[in-house]
């Protein structure tokens, strides 16, 4: 196992910590840092300000943003890649945007273990249109169950919405056999990816899978907060209804201050001034993961989530934790220590043992649907982690017994 | 007059670039800059990962940058600050959550020197509800004018919106007295004040001026880009429906997927991750400022825009240059050399004397209604500059007459 923590500053200056939840965020790489470092100090332009050097530098680090992207996620063209503020933002301009497009009846088709930002944009517009939301039922590996998938599609159904890799559980669907069902039942029905957790740990072709959209955040892939993107194909993304109107993506309004001519996609969608220090550190963030290689962070990851359930059948953990998702393919753990609060096991482990874990039900609201619980224990390995850190959880998981006997 | 440059990198890492584009966006300070490094270095945690110390600590900053606000402002509590992505944000925002209580027919008061953010929301939603859009007419020094104002307020009037300061001409409107005139007509109409040119520069107060809403930027007070605020009264901002749905901002979302709880104010309309490392410049930015002192900031503005009038009298540019402002009492110059495109001045001034002034309508779509020209050339002044750099604007817009010579 390559030794990767070098790059992550945290490391050095919180070296007693043990960060064990990149899918809240990952933590960021010193490239990234410094290149947004180096953009506020040398430059800090508006990128719209293309009158002088350093704004149309600053414009000249967006289109190379984009065209990163592009290449990232193998979309067609640049134009496909919206920025946005994070994936929140993504999915409500997306949801948004395709109002228009929904009425009485329709069916919208997602599953229970969406995050909420997943969930609660598509229900915030069905419940305005009268659409419909459907569950979409897992298998017991909690990936979409592809028989029931293929029984709701109707001449209702107008967009299916699903994390290509779910926060808490970390089911790995298989995106292009569900894009493939549903095109072949009607090409017209809308497919979104939510890829915030995929999208910095596995390879992401928006082609070959067929997707109409995607959204993900730059601070799940080693960058910067408030940054993401919408990806769409152009034909699709070019109906959207912008979400903010402002400047930049207006071309025209008329004396009446009625009518007014909006700019092409991608601007028609990016109103205001962007995030152009974050954008600076998405750039290094891509090149981060080009450097490293996204088929290296794949193993390196799951090298840890194996390394861990090997620990955890050796130590016989499971006499009194549940664990619900260790044959899952992807570095998420999600436990429950039988007959305690999971906010006790969390502060237990930050305070004893300075190890980083999430209790709760780490914003996938409809969890309980799922695993029969509302909040669990979500422990989530990143490239900056190392057995000697698994090591250390189970040795502190371990101790939990020791800590339920003081407790009661 | 103070030396204020060396609290900006830029001003030592681009020391031969003269930059008057402070309206587009403030140069960023030093400590702003230290501020968001150290926080992605040492911590980098999601803010509302409060189950273990550096989440905490990250979540903590969120409640300092929300108080620091709230006393800058000198708003009534700390619910009253949400967090957005920026201005365009804020008002979008704002105009989309205020949708409920538009009708057909209602009225909404703004100028024609509204920048773009704050008159296409508001046109978008008008399209949408069938409310009207009304112009209030402008004084000679492009101020509200109050019986114009008076005039058309009406039991149809249902929001007035507009910029403390305008990004064009810098015209300064007398809040109090205009919210006065309002609130005596009719106290549930609404008063926005778009502040982004104004919060750096000059003292707010919500209270004192009794505004409902107000919206700005960080980027544009010496912090970072990608984050804003809305201020609102607590019980209005209490009625905004959000415009983003999420994760943080939902507390339950029943199995019936349609019905759901939302959380309090402020995190209500702030779904998804935070950009907390901009929170954190942010809240280095205020620091900077109370320490500058904003009456400091406004008095070495003013400075340079009177020490900018001067020197065009004296050296008589006003014989092929007209300027629209200069009575203005505000750090921005809006002119035109006659009969030439400002396109071509700004790149003159930029590529023979690495000036940075912005040609164009600088997002004001409709400057046209007012001074009777769509495109113009804009330099606004900051307090990293000084009398030098005046000086060498001066000198350069002498010779545009041979710059003239040469081009036709």
């Amino acid at each position: 196992m390559k030794d990767l923590k070098h790059f992550f500053p945290f490391s050095n200056k919180a070296s007693n910590l043990i960060y064990f939840d990149s899918s809240a965020t990952s933590l960021k790489v010193q490239e990234v840092i410094d290149a947004e470092m180096k953009f506020l100090s040398e430059n800090g332009s508006n990128p719209y300000a293309i009158d002088y050097k350093k704004g149309f530098e600053a414009f000249e680090l967006i289109k190379q943003a984009r065209s990163l992207s592009k290449t990232f996620i193998n979309a067609n063209k640049i134009e496909e890649i919206v920025f946005t503020s994070g994936a929140t933002h993504s999915i409500n301009l997306l949801a948004n945007g395709l109002r228009n497009n929904l009425k009485k009846n329709d069916e919208i088709l997602l599953t229970e273990l969406e995050h909420s930002a997943n969930l609660l944009p598509w229900i915030a517009i069905a419940n305005k249109t009268g659409a419909k939301i459907k569950k979409i039922a897992l298998n017991h590996d909690f990936t979409i169950n592809i028989e029931s998938l293929k029984q709701m599609l109707n001449n209702k159904t107008k967009i299916v919405t699903f994390a290509s890799v779910s926060n808490t559980i970390g089911a790995l669907n298989d995106i292009k056999l569900i894009t493939e069902v549903i095109k072949e039942f009607n090409n017209d029905i809308i497919v979104h990816v939510d890829a915030a957790q995929a999208i910095g740990h596995i390879k992401t072709d928006v082609q070959a899978w067929n997707i109409d959209f995607m959204s993900w955040s730059a601070h799940k892939m080693y960058g910067p907060f408030g940054v993401g993107c919408l990806y769409g194909k152009y034909d699709l993304l070019n109906t959207l209804e912008p979400i903010f109107y402002g400047g930049r993506m207006s071309l025209k309004i008329e004396e009446n201050l009625v009518d007014y001519t909006l700019a092409s996609i991608p601007e028609k969608l990016e109103a205001g001034t962007p995030n152009i220090s974050g954008i600076v550190g998405y750039i290094a963030a891509l090149n981060f993961i080009n450097k490293i290689d996204l088929h290296e962070i794949e193993k390196h990851e799951l090298e840890l989530k194996e390394y861990f359930v090997k620990r955890v059948k050796e130590t016989n953990l499971e006499d009194f934790i549940t664990f619900y998702n260790l044959d899952v393919k992807s570095p998420i753990i999600l436990f429950n220590v039988n007959g305690v609060n999971p906010q006790d096991i969390t502060n237990y482990l930050d305070d004893k043992f300075n190890i980083s874990v999430r209790g709760g039900a780490s914003c996938a609201r409809r969890i309980e649907g799922v695993i029969n619980t509302k909040i669990a224990v979500r422990a989530s390995f990143g490239i900056h982690n190392n057995k000697v850190e698994i090591d250390k959880l189970v040795e502190a998981l371990k101790t939990v017994n020791n800590f339920l006997d003081v407790l009661f």
